[in-house]
C-alpha cells in the first residue's frame, strides 16, 4: 500500500425529502446564488423545493448552465457574485452545475489576472466561497469531492481543477431525484461512476486489499443495481444504491493508496470537446481500447476483476483478462451505451491524430499509472476505438 | 436503505515515517499536551519521534493512562490542562488513550457541575478541545470516529460518550507501529475490528448493498492478512491493510443507512467492567451465543456473510447461518482468542444473573437492532457463554 492523505470534510444529507434541509446548512445571513442547469428541476418539482426551503432568505438565481460547464456562461454567474455581494453558492443539478459551482467557488476569491488561469496553470485552490449542493443527477461524483472539470467552447478545451478548498460544505442526496431522469442520464451516471472506479482499480497489484475490495464493491453493486434502475427508476432501493455507489466512486476514499490511471478520462475528454459526445459515453467508447492496448501491464488486475465482479474462474489469467474487457463491453452495450466512435459520429477519421497532436500541443507525454503512455499510444488507442 | 447523514472531518496521514508530520498539523503557537499510555512508546521509538518532532514547541505530557482508560486517572490530565493553559491535546497511543483524550477533549470545554455526567447523562460533545492522534495500536478505530469509552473503577462501570466535536483534526497511521506490538495486542485488534464490523452488519437484510459489501471487505481483508500480521508483525503490507481495516470498520461509514446491534459491545463492556477481560476477548465471547440466541432474526445476513465472507454455498439458509457462527468461532479461536467466559474466569456463575441486574437498574430494555432484548435476554446470552 502506498502512503496516502485522506481528509473529506463534505456533510452528505442521504435520503427521502431531505431537501429542505438546505435551509438549515446554509448560514441565515448568508446572500446566496442558487445555480442550476438547463430548467429541469422546474419541471420535477426539485425547484419548488429549494424555493420552498429557502423562503425569507436573500436569494438570487443563476440558470442555464450547460452539460459540460461552459466559461463563458460561468463568466456571466461570476459577474452576477461580484455585482450582487454573494457569499453562499447552492448548487442544484448534477455533476455539470456542481463542477461550475466549484469553479465560481475558486473565481470568485480568485486575484489573479484571468480565472482561466485556474485552469491551464494548475492552481489550487486553498480556500473558495463556500458552497453547498443539491444532487440531482447521480453520476460524477463531485457533490463529495473536490474536483471540477470546465470546458471552453472558444478553444474546445476541456480542463480540469480542484483544491482542498473546494469540498461543498453539504450535499444533500434525495434518491427521489432518480424517478424523474431520462434513461439517458441514468446510463450515462452509471457508466460514469463505473468507469470512474475502473480508473483507480484497473492498474497493477499494489497490496491495497481493502481498497481493491471497496472498488469491487461498488462495481459489483452498480451490476446489481444497475439494470433495476433503469427499469424503474422509482425504484427507491435500487436509487439509493446506484446514487451512494456514484459518491463513493469518485470521494477520495479507494484512491488512497493505490495507483491510478485516469488517461480514459484524458482520451474522453478530447471526445467531448471535439464531437460534444457525452462525458460517459466517451468513457465507454476508450476503455475497452485503453485496456487491450495496455493489456500487459494491467492483466492481472483485469483478471482479478474478471474474477471478483463478473466471477469468471475458468481459463488461464489472460483468459479471464480478455473476457473481464469483453464483459465490461457487454455492460456498458445492454445499457444501450454505444462502445465505438463509428456509433457516435461518421466523421471520426484522423481523431486519433488529431487529439494525439492536442496531447503534445499541451506537452502530455506521461499518462497512466505507469506515466508512460505518449502521443503515440494515445493515437493507436483512439485509432482502436473508432 | 435508511435515511442518514454523513460527516467524517478528520485528516488521516497514512505511511511510513509520518509520525514527524504531527509537527505540521499542531498550530505553532499551541500549548499541547502529549498523553500516552503505559510507556511502550518509550521503547519503541514512537515517543522519541513525536519528541523529535515538536521540538522546541510548548509541550507537556502526561503518561500512565491505562486500558480501559479510567476516569480517576483522566481527572489528573484534566487538572494538568487547566493549571497550565493547554490548548491543544495529542493522543499518542492505541484506542484506550485517544478514548482519554476524547473524554478530556470534552471535559475541558465542560462547565457543568461534575464531567461525569458527560457519560452518565448522555451529554452530546458539540465543540471539543482540538486534538489529534498519533496511533500506536491498529484496533478501536477511535482515529477517525467521534466516540470514546470511559472506565470508572469505583463504580465498576464502561460508559459511552461522543458528539461531532470529537472527531480528531488528524490522525497519524504508520503501519510500522504494527512490528513492535505483542501478539496479544495484534489479536486483540483484529478481533475487535471485525466484531466492529458484525456489529454494524449482522441484522437484517435493509436494502444497503453497498454498505453491506463494504463491511463484507473489511471481513474479508481482516481474514485475509490476519494470519500474516500474527506471523510476521514486520509485513508492512499486511500490517498497512490490518490498520487500514480497523479505522475503515468504525468511522462511520459502513453503519450509514442500515440497522446496527451493538449489544454485543453493550455486554462485553461489563464483562471487562466485572472481570478486567480484554475489550476485544469479551466481544469474542458474547458475540457467537449473541448470535445463536438471536438466530431467526439474524439468520438471512449470517447466511449471506457465509457465503460473501467464507465461500460457503452448500445447504439450507439456516444450514450456512449456523456455519456462519461457527466459522466465526473458529477465526477467533485461530487467534488463540478464546470464546467462552470459563476460559477467562473461574468466577463466572452468576455473571449472567448479574449483568442483568445492572442492565436493570441502567433501564437499559431494548438493546440490538430491534431494540427488543430486555435484561431477560441478556441474562440468557451470557449464561450461554459460559
Amino acid at each position: 500500500m502506498r502512503d496516502f492523505e485522506f481528509k473529506n470534510p463534505t456533510k452528505i444529507i442521504f435520503g427521502k425529502g431531505k431537501i429542505a434541509e438546505v435551509a438549515t446548512e446554509i448560514p441565515a445571513e448568508a446572500k446566496i446564488l442558487m445555480l442550476y442547469g438547463g430548467g429541469s428541476i422546474k419541471t420535477n418539482g426539485i425547484y419548488e423545493q429549494v424555493k420552498d426551503a429557502l423562503k425569507g432568505r436573500q436569494l438570487i438565481e443563476f440558470g442555464g448552465i450547460p452539460a459540460n460547464p461552459e466559461y463563458d456562461i460561468l463568466l456571466q454567474a461570476l459577474k452576477v457574485i461580484k455585482e450582487q455581494g454573494i457569499n453562499y453558492l447552492l448548487a442544484v443539478g448534477g455533476g455539470s452545475v456542481i463542477d461550475g459551482t466549484k469553479f465560481l467557488s475558486s473565481a470568485a476569491l480568485y486575484d489573479g489576472d484571468s480565472p482561466w488561469d485556474i485552469l491551464t496553470k494548475g492552481i489550487r485552490t486553498v480556500k473558495g466561497m463556500p458552497f453547498g449542493t443539491v444532487l440531482t443527477i447521480p453520476a460524477t461524483g463531485s457533490e463529495m469531492n473536490s474536483g471540477a472539470v470546465i470546458t471552453r467552447a472558444e478553444t474546445q478545451e476541456k480542463l480540469g481543477m480542484g483544491g482542498p478548498g473546494l469540498f461543498p460544505e453539504f450535499s444533500v442526496l434525495d434518491p427521489q431525484v432518480v424517478s424523474s431522469l431520462p434513461k439517458r442520464q441514468i446510463v450515462n451516471g452509471i457508466t460514469d461512476a463505473y468507469t470512474h472506479v475502473l480508473e483507480q482499480y484497473m492498474t497493477y497489484p499494489a497490496g491495497a486489499y481493502l481498497q481493491d475490495r471497496f472498488a469491487e464493491s461498488i462495481m459489483q453493486t452498480l451490476v446489481d443495481v444497475g439494470p433495476r434502475v433503469i427499469e424503474n427508476p422509482a425504484d427507491y432501493e435500487a436509487a439509493s444504491n446506484f446514487m451512494w455507489c456514484c459518491t463513493m466512486a469518485l470521494n477520495g476514499l479507494i484512491q488512497k493508496g493505490v495507483p491510478t490511471d485516469w488517461a480514459v478520462h484524458s482520451m474522453g475528454h478530447e471526445l467531448t470537446a471535439l464531437y460534444g459526445i457525452d462525458h460517459a459515453r466517451t468513457l465507454a467508447i476508450v476503455a475497452p481500447s485503453h485496456y487491450r492496448y495496455n493489456f500487459d501491464a494491467k492483466k492481472e488486475k483485469l483478471a482479478q476483476y474478471a474474477e471478483r465482479v463478473w466471477g469468471l474462474s475458468q481459463g488461464t489469467l489472460e483468459d479471464k483478462a480478455t473476457a473481464a474487457i469483453e464483459k465490461t463491453e457487454e455492460f456498458f452495450q445492454s445499457m444501450d451505451i454505444q462502445t465505438k466512435l463509428s456509433d457516435y459520429t461518421d466523421a471520426f477519421e484522423g481523431t486519433a491524430e488529431l487529439i494525439a497532436k492536442r496531447f503534445s500541443a499541451r506537452g502530455w507525454t506521461g499518462l497512466g499509472e505507469h506515466k508512460k503512455l505518449a502521443p503515440a499510444d494515445v493515437e493507436k488507442i483512439i485509432e482502436m476505438s473508432y
